[in-house]
């Protein structure tokens, strides 16, 4: 569906805008910005397809995508001062990103009919890995697996999807439902600071 | 054969839990608890296979790996405040899954007719990089690297193996020798806090 | 060409040697620096060969440059507390090595008939992320992508090998241009302390 490919590259360039923020309180120089904007962005389409074997990657099959977001970044860098301001529209970016890399992600494990674990993994893997793998790099303890229920709105969103694919939705519509299930189900976790109830790691002691 | 795939399911098992520990630690939700503890489980394997070429990789020929990590990351949440107490079947578990692991990464190797250089890379890559992705995501600095001769027990463990296939002694019986061997080394150096000759860094200055 | 034979093998020496001066520091022990060393020096040309689908992959084709890295790694903890007299030998190999693993990288895109940007990005990947994947290890904040313009340096070189060959000039002619080039690029630029304009983070706030 068009949408979902639009929706795609407003989500890439969303994810490749927070990167280039993040790489310049890191004081990262412009290609270094470049790179981590590319590998917060396409990253966790590039581990599905690595792990599903789906060649050729992302970006080799599309390098327009690293035109977007290269542009993306150089353009963070001149609004930097301001950014700060489009922070709804950022994260409504985001949030519309997370749901369109999960659908993308589950498309990709159903065309190659992979296990319904496999196909939801997919969807979770890419909605969430970019933004793991931009908080390796910059040395963060990753965010997406601790708060906001990221991780939890991607998995939802992808048991959905494959739950009216299931049920012989049509695939327009489960796109439709998922998307905007999805994206409100991230919007309130955000608006209202929704979280799953906190693991107390008082008394827990580990095993070294 | 049979008691390697047993061995195998409790190692993979002992890994999830670990890693759940740690995921509690830095206050991770649900879902990033079972995706940490997917990661550290199944992440040597799968690197192994991608740098093999071997598709499909592990979890997603065998999808119910993906319910053991989960299960035991799920049933360490409930027995955290216990779970110390567990230490010593831990650590058991653990060292037996070292070993396994290994084992089976050897094998793979073996089966692609690698170089025996690949080979043994590809058991140490799959009892050493479950570990350290587990370090990397929640951002210390890699213990498996370091301490108790983790690394050093997957390199002789994987070169004892290899010798025994390489001088013909048959392959169950290999890997029973290997089994106890590397688990008894393992569990000495725990036992006595073997570690290698350490490498002062006193008055090594870097290049920078 | 024989030479950029010779040069990768020096510039992968010396990539171990610097990880091998880094394992130290952390208190790796002997295996644990030998694999630091082996995923600095040859990570770049690995995650550059899967992510084109070029296997098998570059130590499995060549598991002699495991020997390489490991013996360079166990040379330098012998002669450790002198290494820092070698700074200049070692920025000089350090050069040479990104220079020759741009080159190489985009060699292995070119041979595959990719996009140019899907070429330049093989090179570019292939001299960065070596360091990169040492300074996630180490728990470093990655300083590939912030000084020195490493990166920087990296997509000049792998756009002007490219541009040589579009221009028609001859392989061995636009090899030997983009080492000199490149090579006294990355030396004046740590001479003269070049760095691109900063990206001052002042008044930039972030979206969270």
């Amino acid at each position: 569906m068009e949408i979902v490919h639009i929706l795609f590259v407003i989500g890439i360039s969303a994810e490749a805008m927070s990167a280039a923020v993040l790489g310049m309180r890191h004081k990262m120089d412009l290609f270094g910005i470049i790179l981590l904007a590319a590998v917060t962005a396409l990253g966790g389409g590039v581990v599905r397809d690595v792990l599903l074997n789906h060649y050729p990657i992302s970006w080799v099959a599309h390098p327009e995508y690293l035109a977007f977001t290269s542009v993306a970044a150089i353009i963070t860098l001149y609004i930097a001062r301001n950014v700060h301001r489009l922070r709804r529209l950022f994260l409504t970016a985001d949030a519309l990103g997370l749901v369109v890399f999960v659908i993308v992600g589950c498309n990709v494990g159903l065309e190659q009919n992979e296990h319904w674990l496999v196909v939801l993994l997919a969807g979770v893997i890419t909605g969430v890995f970019g933004g793991l793998l931009r908080d390796i790099i910059t040395n963060e303890v990753p965010l997406v697996l601790r708060r906001d229920l990221y991780a939890t709105v991607a998995f939802v969103t992808g048991a959905l999807y494959m739950s009216l694919l299931a049920l012989g939705v049509n695939l327009e519509v489960a796109i439709l439902i998922t998307l905007v299930f999805g994206f409100s189900f991230r919007m309130l976790a955000l608006r209202f600071g929704w979280g799953l109830p906190a693991f107390s790691d008082e008394g827990v002691r580990g095993f070294e």
